[in-house]
């Protein structure tokens, strides 16, 4: 950490800086230059960006020198983690390290006949992990909300079936268990993001987690929240770039593409795209997911619907079952180029 | 709500559209333009929204027509609503309608001691609701997280000695009940305006609610929230805009202060300001609170600490005891500019 | 300047980074820590500022210590600067240290009767220095691009009979002979503030320049677009904030106002405000304008008209001229309360 | 277009905008509902775009249905537009319509010797476009600017010699002419994507003409800044997303990759990619370049230098000449998935 002081600061000012950051068990060094003093602070970083050093008369700013998480860097851990899924009475699905997550299917679980319907398309197209949402985050009280539990049994169900491990929204601490019972993988929305008691509720469950990036969360912010799931001891954590908000009306959010090598250079968390999410246009759709294998990602969530104009949700936003097939095609070829694969 | 039909749709895709929308129980009337087909859709809007029109083949926009919101709106309810906030003993504290919410206390409670000396303070200032966090949602696991219930009666009791009633945030669905039993009044934080659950769980209590606009939330977003707590019968809403953000570097956020008078058009709900957190930096917190008066604001929400140097939480972001004494002397002259009063 | 060597660097590439350094002419102060090795820079900041440091290998973060502005900066002049707009035959208009600019005027200049109106109506009401654009910057290539040097003379003829100064947009380096000879004060728009070749122009030239936020500009961009024209020779310079670009749908942009105080402790020139723009919304105008005074703009820029239906550019967010004399009457008393006045 | 009329708006207030609509030579038509009444407008749609229709008492919305472009839409031109770039005695370098642009070059030309061994080194890698700066708009007063008409020449030179058609940024009317002698190929760069009289003196030239996206300019803005210069009768323009301003901190802009198919799916021009702009780090320059090739870009821009810690200018963004050409090599294969040809 660096404190830059104030020019206009007094000595008496920088020996009390100097006497806090001691009182505080760090050791400061201080370093007079002809325009600024700066004083370094040596010690447990991680502790010291809690402190209100900026708070302190004459100081003009504190920089930061070390990242703000340390479960989730590449510096804890420099190989690729791969995450694993498991699926009933077959090797588990694997995420990171060259293997690719393709999860697929509606947005909200709807009927059991609809689902099942979808699970086989999506499966046959080369899915490899099925989502559906009992428990739906709406801006509007006045839209559909989910099936709640009978949505999760549907969405169990459908999995067992067609052989697909299953991830679904988890909204509420109190769900935690609930879903644990029937899914095969939690999901925490972009809205929940900073949703701190439920990130330690997930970090307490041994499943893993899908951590979906908030609508306006910086790549760090992204890390900062895995890193609440990682030191509650659940490692089995996969990020997701979903869009955040921005200016541009024509998209339903901005897709930060390059969050996806970003991350993978910072962090051994394997990451995934959702260009559903991230463009709201199913026209958009297959070329950004083909974008996100190119740029490295280790999966796309793609929503997939056999009808969308009578989906209960987002169902603008969805691929018909054929127009996925097709895009499976194509991200195989590509996923090859970058040295991965999809099964 | 208006559908723009895309100009090489079929005649069976416009029939097709039609048909949809008399399936969904809405009239269509059709008016046919040199460029353009546009079919008008009537019925109720607020279902209508949540109709996935966009979804059928031929239909190039959905243009809807009124808002999404009602119970929150000046058409539901024409006059300023005014909150009461009960204090023990007295008369409550009034907020809208001319009545100002100063509310102010430190970022966290930290001990009976500080937090003591502070609510005697502010109240000397004009304060006339105390604020102090007791569960904090940070950034990250290492930091400070709050006192818990510890917190809150000592919050409590720091409000009743001073004949202020408190407000603290609420993160969590199963902190709903402890947290009405401490407070006079909850608060849903930035990171939770779209924790539908917790809206839910606040709109089935009967305390008034401070509800704080997202960081990514839009003017209607922060409305729809409202709702949420509305439509569960809970009518005590105050919101609260503390900055969104943005690409600005020298701001924690940005201040979107123009809110105060969009909502005021839109809305019957009181609304007060942020200045602490839109700006994360004293040197700005006065002008912008005397900003927010001059706006319309119906109260400012202030972080205030004895010694922000060694406040466990946003100590850099807090206003001396002293400052705020001053501030409130200008505010007051403020309010009386634009009709308002600060008792 | 402060540099961060990345943790896996070698010796090597350390020593390469100090003799770099050093053979560009500056003194390298390297401190070991445990964790991070830091190497601080001893020169000219502005000149360091424009070195590629960040790309020497082994180099993690570079880090400013000192602001990259300087003629602009308060460092430099430490009172505030009172900028003056001539008057043929008065004493010239004061803008900053307590004298408020009350800028008024339609978007653009449509004809000499339209204006005449509008002056004398606006000077009535209290504005002090009248606005109309003879060159547009318009989205559009089929919007109205104004009337060229017939509206420049228009708008000098209405300005010399109604005894007010006059400011109007410069978008182009071959316009500002033109402009010099029928302005009091050039205005650079929001989309030309990074128009470089524009700034020295005006910068040359001897006339007090208007100098507004670009869309996407922070604080610190709008005060090195100033240092351009400082730069050059040019001391005359008023800043306004105008609204930046944002996700909020239902304002045309977002008023950044705390960019207002943020300015003021850095620079010593004037900053006003111009809720025309910011909000694009006569609705909110008002209200903005008095939150603008508050927080201590040395003036406002607003867009006035007497037929808002008939504008040929941006009528849907003027002002009428008896709305715009109420407005003032309220910015008079809001003026005295933080020690200003509006004559 | 289509109007929404406010719920308390009257007979006259109705009758009055029937009447403006005529005025202006517009057919209104009516349609009451229970809620709303809404009007449709009907007749030529750019110019009413332009007319102030919202400024009329009693509107509450103006609901565009049309595109604002026109020249620029697929609708007036279905198929790839293919812009081609002359070489002195060879055959053009064509771009679009499955033809790749493969520009790079350094950010600045620096001097003969390092652009001469630069241009060699892309063109051994595969690029078919040379890039450099001989003006240069840069944030600070005190960076360095550029060589001017020296640095076109080298620029000139060096792209005979290597048969490399040249492409440099020009930023003032002025120098439309000089650009128009030197180079092959002009360059709008994101700073003056919204300069409207330099849009139509490129407008009126008769060369290509590289229109980079603006900082906050939305895709429709975008296609509205190139449309001036089709509007000219210059219709060999391609554009470039190149990144937009964010609140993300750890990348220089933010890449809206999303742009790409965006464009495509309503504007018949091509449009090329520039990651080095759009994250400003070399770690994800490739995997971005990769991203862009996937999601069908028509090219990328890339900065490569040979000595990015000596560059005059945004040198911590180039990649390595090696770098460079190990990446067109990934490019060619996944140019071939999405069937184009780099040749």
């Amino acid at each position: 950490m660096i404190i830059v002081v104030r020019p206009d600061s007094t000595h008496e000012q920088i020996d009390h800086i100097l006497d806090r950051i001691q009182e505080l068990g760090y050791k400061p060094h201080i370093s007079r230059g002809e325009l600024r003093t700066i004083i370094g602070v040596i010690g447990d970083e991680n502790k010291l960006q809690a402190e209100p050093l900026a708070a302190i008369p004459g100081v003009e700013q504190v920089l930061p020198i070390l990242k703000a998480f340390k479960l989730a860097s590449r510096e804890f851990h420099a190989a690729d983690s791969v995450v694993e899924i498991p699926v009933p009475g077959r090797a588990p699905v694997r995420v990171g390290g060259g293997y690719m997550a393709m999860i697929a299917g509606p947005c909200a679980v709807e009927s059991a006949e609809i689902l099942d319907d979808i699970a086989g398309k999506v499966k046959a197209a080369g899915a490899n992990i099925l989502r559906g949402g009992a428990f739906k985050p709406r801006t509007s009280p006045y839209s559909f909300q989910g099936l709640g539990e009978a949505g999760l049994k549907i969405l169990q169900e459908a999995g067992r079936k067609h052989g697909l491990p299953v991830v679904t929204e988890v909204m509420d601490p109190r769900q935690v268990e609930m879903v644990y019972r029937h899914a095969d993988m939690f999901q925490i929305g972009a809205r929940n993001m900073q949703n701190f008691d439920l990130l330690r509720e997930v970090g307490q469950a041994r499943k893993p987690v899908l951590l979906k990036r908030g609508l306006s969360a910086t790549v760090k912010d992204l890390l900062m929240s895995a890193e609440y799931i990682l030191s509650e001891g659940n490692h089995q954590v996969v990020l997701c770039e979903r869009g955040v908000r921005s200016f541009e009306e024509s998209t339903r959010n901005m897709f930060d593409l390059s969050a996806i090598p970003n991350v993978k250079g910072q962090s051994h968390l394997p990451i995934i795209a959702d260009p559903s999410h991230a463009t709201g246009r199913p026209d958009l759709i297959p070329a950004m997911a083909r974008a996100a294998v190119a740029a490295g990602a280790d999966g796309v969530h793609i929503e997939v619907h056999s009808c969308p104009e009578k989906a209960l949700s987002d169902g603008p936003q969805a691929l018909l079952p054929d127009q996925y097939a097709s895009l499976v095609g194509d991200l195989r070829r590509l996923a090859e180029v970058v040295g991965k694969y999809i099964f």
